[in-house]
């Protein structure tokens, strides 16, 4: 089972509240030999790093992280890579386990679950996790480096033209209301061949990936939901001698393997569930009360899904290389 | 590993190619005692099944299947469930292994990954592996009698007015062309608190699990890429005492965990690959050559799509059903 | 989750009960290119059937396997291979529901757990279900060419001396009795650098693999118990230049890893439990009533047992194969 | 896959050299509202702690466990347990890269498999590591509360008077030599019907748990070896009124399934492999050299042994609590 990880022979597990004592990760399955130290991780995670600019949430976290096991003098041993990052700047103050149920969290159906949770900032539920995702990314990168792997905002608010995005962005802000966004990920040099057919389609997996990120509720793989308004003889992707391709409707796959073409996934972020703008709900006794977000948070939190969407990808495509080695040589 | 299986505690493992003597499925892990016959399967079966209209394939399979184990008395007995589907309209000669790659096919790819294929009718990557995805989601509807579970055809070729579509697919058929269509699943009675954070959410596991489906380009929980541009307060599913909900955005999930609402999934599949209208591509010695694919194939596969979603999204809910039994009691 | 499968990257699903129609398996994850056809699994098959001498069941069953997919002009193609055996001399009136639960057998367990069971010939938990073990290991063979497994039995009853075999059967069988036995298992060729630290360590696969075969109740590695009663400087095995090994008290394995010595492994059979002799036990309804087993019964379930104890090695060792190839390159 | 983790719906993931900074642990999957805090963890790895007595390492750990995640005011909330102990004793300037390979130890298979190691005093090979496993046990036992588990040395150097072995000890060690040890574990209260046919039976599941254990070469289930040598007629456990039995030769399981009789189980613990009694060994250059251990290490690894075999059949019988209530409700 995978509640908690992610993966098959690269596989990551991760632990850690958002206003906890730290967070961490296990890296399962990494090749040996491959150089890592605390710095390269450092770099993907202050990618990702809150604190960092007004369009992120305040929260000051240095997240520096440490790796605890699994390498030796600079490289992969082929055990298990441990790392974490203490939590230095929670405010478990600012949040109370007897306050309204927050529409479009997590807060009411973890109740729903478990019965009781850790109501400090999200707890498990909280995009602090994402961090660890940034750190086993980090090394999943190292187990495919003829991949590259590139993600980016393409859209906040509905809207393209980037240069728009900070006046919008300044004013949800200013509303205390907050933007959706679309991540657009591209993974150029994978070779023809990686994934797998039918439950473990490379489209499945990124999917799963993907889709499990705190906030997305949508995914495409190449052309997506477009496709479904194409005709087949405009979708069809012709090939050349040298196996090239015309175009690349498909995003890459083919029967859930790779064609060699890059592999383009879309990314749909919803808008931040915490605003500071009340909305009618419930508390835990089942009273009603207006729920109204006072901790620190994004006002786009697709901003920052960039580098957690790339993360998620590199840790799928380091998997399926794995796999289709082991399994085809 | 999941190559050719699906799911946790309930879980569908299935074999066989298209033009091969028969296609099957294990379904491990189901509960004992509930009431399956042959019948039962044979019913859902029949609303996928090829042969019987003008716009799905002409090819005539009887789709008889047959519970071989797992059954005794007309009760499930905890025991793996198999079944299998004789082919009886198998027309390997259809197919040579010479031909040129069909854009869009698994063709290229299976060949790039294993070295060599069973070309005829794309061997395991064809559509007709979705009948045992279908059986084994016959089963899983008996796990989770509470929930209803309801796909259709909501969009083909990008119309939504469904009055035009008999009219569209007529002249997509004459053309030897094909068109795309989105597919909407709602699942009604799901009770709060199924699925589980992180790396198994609920929408990560749909996700996965449409997303693995033949010609699926796109998957959306609610709201889907809307969301993404819609502002928070727009977003936000108000609640109301006794647990109501305004509106259902988030498409019955928060943090990876039902709500109670109904789950809503989006699923886009692209047009038909397999079109009479010649495509360039290349054979497997690489020199140039058309595609043209000269089979049975349905004009519009998403239209047998929906009840192929509809298993899928049985088989995940009643997977998490049994998950969260067994985690939470 | 394994309840019916097998193996992590090459993983055996198997279904079936006794006096169904049928019995079948699925090799998933099967490396590409093997050359592989009936004849190469009914092989080994013919090493285990009933109805092949007077010690061990008189059950007629050809066991002629067909195998349905998976396999393209006689190479294995990548794609799950599916096999069944159909059950020819099934006879399920000689058993009854209502009869006494037979020590030792999983009647009495299979009740507690799933509240029904199929009581026709001990259903799934018969030791008919290790024809798809063998069918399983034959494909197991194909991926590990370079290794030789060769499983015997080295005791019955307590004795060694095989001389003394046939008069000790004899008897036991004359007075509705049965015998335990040793089988002793012996894989050469396996390369130093297979297995896997801590959790999926060789030692606990074989472990696991071997326990798991019907009326094992003890397993060894290598000297096993005895090592226990070995001082430390008796029980290294010193090495030699070359990487050679003076002795092999560990059995081929050191933290969990392949030394590349010869793999030993034990394996007990308890004395089969289907006897003729009364024992006092109970029925369904809780009535005391003393079972005696009238169905055809090996008198030593261990004789039958040593190909099986050789597929489940092979498909331990071809697993960890793949898995080291898609970890180590 | 499993390479460092453990178990199906309970989960074990565990972290860590012998001489890096920390050991470490996730527990996934773990029913919520469980009173839970650092002392219960704590009062487990006192018992296998290393510094406490003559027959053990003298190395000094206080092996001080923290709780880092998934326990909110004193109860687990159902989300990964990360549990960590720092290396307060670590020497490793003790060991050296270019050391001998040490027989019976990890050393030689590690750098086969992998190419490198971290040589610190086994690195990941060490029984460090089951620091962890006992306190994943630790959190196990809560999920169990009716089974009562309990390990004892039996047999040290293949003496059963316990009042032999402080003297034998005292000599082993004198002498820079080792004794192998016999530990039986005893679950009691375990009902009927937990474990699960064909691959996941108890049986199987138990001897993976056990001869996964640092110097473990054998492990049978109730009369393991010795019911081998016994005749049907003798081993048969015959049933009573009120699903009693006359006597547990079967060790609690039939079929893969508890009975309601107590687990038994065995476990055969080599001799420590590091002595200071010189063996004839090669480097990793493959020039013949002497290893002797001079590190701090246990005469007779079996004595620390029994807390890591109760931690690791607590950790099955809880998964198979989860599993049992998860299929059969």
């Amino acid at each position: 089972m995978s509640i908690n990880g992610f993966g098959h022979l690269l596989r990551l597990t991760t632990w850690g509240e958002s206003h906890g004592p730290a967070i961490g990760c296990v890296v399962d399955g990494c090749p040996p030999g491959l150089g890592l130290d605390d710095a390269w991780v450092q770099g993907f995670l202050d990618l990702r790093r809150p604190g960092t600019g007004k369009n992120v949430s305040p929260r000051r976290e240095t997240d520096l992280v440490r790796i605890l096991s699994g390498v030796f003098e600079g490289r992969t041993t082929g055990t298990p890579i441990a790392m974490t990052i203490d939590n230095v700047d929670a405010r478990p103050a600012d949040y109370s386990a007897g306050a309204p149920y927050r529409p479009g969290h997590a807060d009411f159906a973890y109740d729903a679950k478990y019965g009781l949770r850790d109501p400090r900032g999200g707890g498990r539920a909280s995009a602090r996790e994402t961090a660890m995702r940034v750190a086993g990314g980090a090394v999943a990168r190292l187990v495919i480096p003829e991949v590259e792997i590139e993600a980016r905002v393409i859209e906040i608010g509905g809207e393209t033209d980037s240069a728009l995005w900070d006046a919008m962005l300044d004013e949800a802000r200013a509303a205390g209301d907050s933007l959706g966004a679309v991540v657009e990920c591209v993974a150029s040099g994978v070779p023809a061949g990686w994934g797998a057919p039918v439950y473990a389609k490379l489209d499945a997996e990124l999917a799963a990936a993907c889709m499990g990120i705190n906030a997305v509720k949508g995914v495409e793989i190449g052309d997506g939901f477009a496709a479904a308004r194409l005709r087949g003889s405009e979708n069809a992707d012709a090939m050349r001698a040298g196996a090239s391709f015309d175009s690349n409707h498909a995003g890459g796959t083919a029967g859930g393997i790779s064609t060699g073409q890059p592999i383009v996934v879309l990314v749909a972020f919803k808008p931040t569930s915490s605003i500071r703008i009340p909305v009618p709900s419930i508390d835990a006794s089942g009273a009603e009360a207006e729920a109204s977000t006072k901790g620190r948070h994004d006002p786009c939190v697709g901003i920052r899904g960039a580098p957690v969407v790339e993360a998620m990808v590199a840790l799928v495509l380091a998997d399926h290389k794995l796999l289709h080695r082991g399994q085809c040589g």
